[in-house]
């Protein structure tokens, strides 16, 4: 058996999240019928960085898979773009060892949490970004967010709080840019918990707007506590640009 | 009665068109709507520059409307907003002489057919753009679509002719510009036939693809045949981007 390590774009609004659950169309699932329909295998499972829930989009998911198919990389990529629906595309294939395994291997990932901050939405980025129908402080929410920079212990940000052994994780990239009527919002790091990126920006939001000081971001770290973070962001907002092995 | 002039952005995917339909969600009834429930008036009826077709988006179409209200014109801006979906937005409101009417005192207008001509397309423009799964030649369309400017009979491009009493129009403007992986055919004139710009995106394919050589759409308007045009490409790339009076 090979095992193929691909990366996918997929736009969400139409899908119930990556996981497969009986009755959703999910991404994952839309995946296993395409590669199993040009394999010709039965039972085809791939294994991903880490599920994205429904409405959250990706530019840059990895996922592999074990396939006994000799169709090679750039030839399957054309048959299952062929294949996949007008929201998914897979951009990327390539044979990797045996051991790769997309979701434990994975050393670090980039999320990016789009804002479209102006007085009236733009229509077009519904599905695509925040929309605030504020304006806010970009620079602000750059500079207050650099304490989340490091090792820290992330549960203030984590919905449904114990999810996982630690929420200890460690971010080693933060950053708040403008484009034009949007806010990117890009947080790097070694493994994310339940809707943190959605919570650090709902946190970034209220300190944007000029609810909290600037310095408010320090005391949610070190309250270790959901209820004094910001809300959680709407999901349609936030990326999975990339994944880093 | 106060004549209000207003521009509006739309994101088509999902209503049925502009004018109004019964059973249909259409942009018209659902921007009449808003109005009567802001103004209490039981009957508003807006006139736009004209109806753009189900799928065609609008980043500038204008429409005026009588009204009693006497709301200033930045007030109704926001209010109205706050009434309409999220694929609706206002972003200009202004009194007009009794006397304008936003149909026939339309001079020009601009509309932009967007083409995303990648291999593997992007599935976040699959609702706003052709995704054509080849790459153009954007110079070769640019050099050949020359020859649309200026007065014609461009009943080679009308779906279904005659619709109207007659099909010679001037076009005024006419570009084709890559940014990135989406081509921009920009194309105004004093008025447009049924279909009109989508039947020249569709001919701009063929050539741009090598099908047909640079000089065929000559041969096209010439022709006066909607036959030996191109096809008439999906409306999910076309925008009116701006109506001048």
């Amino acid at each position: 058996m090979r095992n193929l390590k691909f990366t996918v774009r997929y736009n969400n609004t139409d899908f119930s999240g990556w996981q497969t659950q009986p009755g959703y169309r999910t991404v994952q699932e839309t995946i296993e019928k395409a590669f199993g329909a040009i394999t010709l295998e039965a039972r085809v499972r791939i294994n991903c960085s880490g599920r994205t829930d429904a409405g959250v989009h990706s530019v840059g998911q990895v996922f592999n898979a074990f396939t006994a198919t000799q169709i090679g990389a750039a030839k399957l990529v054309k048959a299952l773009n062929s294949k996949l629906p007008e929201d998914i595309a897979i951009t990327a294939c390539e044979e990797v060892s045996q051991s790769f395994d997309a979701n434990s291997d994975a050393v670090r990932k980039l999320y990016r949490y789009v804002i479209n901050d102006t007085h009236i939405p733009d229509p077009f980025l519904r599905k695509y970004a925040w929309q605030t129908r504020r304006i806010l402080d970009a620079a602000r929410m750059h500079r207050s967010g650099q304490v989340l920079l490091g090792r820290h212990d992330f549960r203030c940000f984590e919905t449904n709080y114990p999810n996982r052994l630690t929420s200890i994780r460690t971010i080693t990239h933060f950053a708040v840019s403008r484009f034009g009527e949007c806010l990117w919002i890009d947080v790097e790091a070694d493994g994310f918990l339940y809707n943190m990126v959605r919570a650090i920006a709902g946190t970034l939001y209220q300190i944007g707007r000029g609810y909290w000081p600037e310095e408010y971001m320090q005391t949610v770290i070190d309250g270790m506590d959901r209820g004094i973070a910001g809300p959680t962001a709407p999901p349609g907002g936030l990326f999975l640009i990339r994944v880093t092995y």
